[in-house]
């Protein structure tokens, strides 16, 4: 089997066949096959697109480059949650201690932001202490003892996968569905949960920005998950402003205590409920979707997913303290005012450019190993279809600086104020 | 300017710039590009096509990427041929003693033959002595003295395309207009050419299998050689079997002699005398087409172009003493021959499988540096249009074994005998 007849197979719109991919996943992980033959192959994948039957090869070649975690050892039914990824996602901080007080098993392993959007791992590493470098020992143990645990990737997970993310950044090939389906679903697999609940986002803060870029994602998610025989359900939420008013890791951790608190923002209650009832559903712990709502409601009124944050924070080394004194999180120098100059509606966000907003005061990666500030952020104070005075607060800039007048107009301009407007919608469709 | 995006900007069907396309090919050329961010770039290319601007700035930026030929010690109007390469295509070597036996200035830099394709300079290194490496200096000083010299590229003629061409051979990428023209023209415009007569070649032995691709390429190619100021035309020409009967390096060059003695099979004499008319009067020394065909075949039949192949070899370091007894030319050991099974009208050949038997006979290479055995090939009996009686022979092989059955097989199948057909038209069109 040689490369180039593959590559010029797909160019020519073939079907893969599992031993041409196969080769090529094994191939380049190994590195026998160069990078520049894999780049090659990978623009033909975006133009040429793949079979469901390709992705579902893809994905599983993908998933057996590397490591495959065993959550046997976990009674019951593992379920987890993944987000394609937005500004101002807190969402897994609330979810996880959430489904885990209602009697679900979460094992959930999580990545890092880069570029306009956040990471959950940096967002838990602004509670001083907290550990998310488990070993595989520790994490089964600490989903078996308190119901979920939150990691970054343990052990060789999908290598072919992190091999090829790197060279679809800078071969302008990362925006293929193929692509961006099989390296979701491999590293999911690999991490061997029985159920999973897909948050893909659409909107101008989402990596899809139509919903029906976001709609075929999750179709080919959906059904790469149907393929590996797990349970799968997606949705697509709405990401045409940001979730929540808090961006920035700290400002996101206590607002996720609000949530916890049974207070906060309504969309960041609403998804958090929405996505926590659809993985109950997964983990037989309901019936329909109302039962599961309840449980969860009951939940964060009598304390129970507040408590089970704090064990959590404890099991990872960290201080959970913070949790009833959300004031020993990590705290910038300075509180910038951002002001309305007109009266009139928010009629949109340019969401992408809050969450560079948030990145160039430190809060997140321009590039891979850059440090990030816990500290910094935003405060939104309005959102869509909010009425806004002439001089009101529009948001707060948290900074390490007195001034940043570039965050200022960044944010001022990313707020567009107008005549009249409604609250998007945050749930657009359900995918199963 | 990032190289990430320039990829995009293709993949997304954007023309690129100038400066887009100088920073691609010198940031290439000098290393700075890595060979993945080049082959996922050619692969858009490859599906998104080049602008005819786009290709005029490519090849500029490729002809310049190395040494450019000054030939303006040569007096006169430089002309030169470049075919696209088929099966027998033996054209060059008569061609350049007739034009300059014409008075014409024909400086002309070949290449080695690769894969069902022959080269010029493996069929001139038939002739004992021959050298194709000549020094710029006796390229020129041979040109001016003689009226043509026949050479490998002298010094660093557009490394870019030597390194683009490496890469798309292994990519998949080679199948692109925007690529091949460039590649041929940057060359050919490195050389230094006032006029350049083109041979796109059509059919199944030939690189552009339809005529329409052959034209799209013809197209193109005369555009380039417009925009750098060049006089320009090219033809499309069968290649639905091969050109005369001989197929091998020795072989085609006892069949060239055959045409430089006024002999010879009638569509080798028939395009040479086309494409060297076209060249005469790109020179000036001809008004039309009819007269610049009366001048050259007064020197084929007036003994001046077959002294002019003899003073080019004696240039070249090579046995003249060929010209007047080809036996002295490399002789295979065996002569197999290959008889009808049946009888009937020869309907159609499969001229590249014609070229491979010669190649696997040890007359070409199937990769870069393997050596040439210049005595093996095939000589054809029988082309399209003619009567087939059973058991008449059709083709014979010299081969270096008593027995190659294996090629005998070859040969047979490739000849396609049925109830009746006609001569292809070996001009099918022109192009300026």
């Amino acid at each position: 089997m040689r490369m180039v007849d593959i590559i010029q197979a797909k160019r020519d719109g073939l079907a893969l066949t599992k031993e041409q991919i196969d080769f090529v996943i094994t191939g380049y992980t190994r590195g026998d096959i160069p990078d520049y033959q894999m780049s090659a192959l990978l623009m033909a994948i975006y133009f040429k697109d793949m079979t469901p039957v390709e992705i579902g090869y893809l994905t599983d070649a993908m998933l057996h480059s590397g490591d495959v975690l065993d959550l046997s050892a976990i009674p019951g039914i593992k379920v987890d949650k993944h987000s394609t990824g937005g500004v101002g996602d807190k969402i897994s901080i609330p979810l996880a201690p959430l489904v885990a007080a209602a009697g679900a098993k979460n094992p959930m392993i999580s990545g890092r932001g880069l570029g306009h959007t956040g990471g959950t791992l940096d967002k838990l590493e602004a509670i001083p202490g907290f550990d998310v470098d488990l070993s595989e020992a520790d994490f089964i143990n600490e989903v078996t003892q308190i119901g979920t645990a939150i990691t970054s990737a343990t052990g060789n997970l999908a290598p072919a996968d992190k091999k090829i993310y790197a060279l679809r950044d800078v071969t302008a090939t990362v925006e293929a569905i193929p692509l961006i389906s099989s390296s979701i679903m491999s590293k999911k697999l690999a991490s061997g949960t029985d159920g999973l609940v897909l948050d893909v986002k659409t909107g101008n803060g989402a990596f899809m920005k139509t919903e029906a870029r976001a709609a075929a994602l999750a179709q080919a998610l959906v059904r790469i998950g149907h393929l590996a025989g797990i349970k799968i359900i997606a949705l697509i939420t709405d990401m045409s402003q940001p979730l929540g008013y808090a961006i920035g890791n700290a400002l996101e951790i206590a607002e996720s205590i609000d949530i916890l608190n049974n207070q906060g923002p309504a969309d960041v209650r609403e998804l958090t409920l929405t996505l926590g009832s659809y993985m109950l559903m997964q983990a037989e712990l309901a019936d329909d979707l109302s039962g599961a709502r309840h449980i969860l409601e009951t939940r964060l009124a009598d304390g129970s997913a507040l408590a089970k944050f704090k064990e959590m924070i404890i099991a990872q080394d960290g201080d959970a303290s913070v949790v009833d004194d959300p004031t020993k999180l990590p705290q910038a120098k300075h509180a910038i005012q951002v002001l309305s100059g007109q009266a009139g509606v928010v009629t949109g966000m340019d969401t992408d450019q809050l969450g560079i907003a948030s990145m160039i005061l430190g809060g997140g990666r321009q590039k891979k190993g850059d440090v990030v500030d816990p500290a910094v952020g935003l405060m939104l104070h309005k959102k869509i279809g909010d009425s806004v005075a002439n001089g009101e607060l529009l948001a707060t800039i948290y900074a390490e600086e007195p001034q940043r007048q570039d965050v200022v107009d960044m944010v001022t301009g990313a707020i567009h104020i107008g005549d009249a407007a409604s609250a998007p919608e945050l749930i657009h469709q359900v995918i199963e």
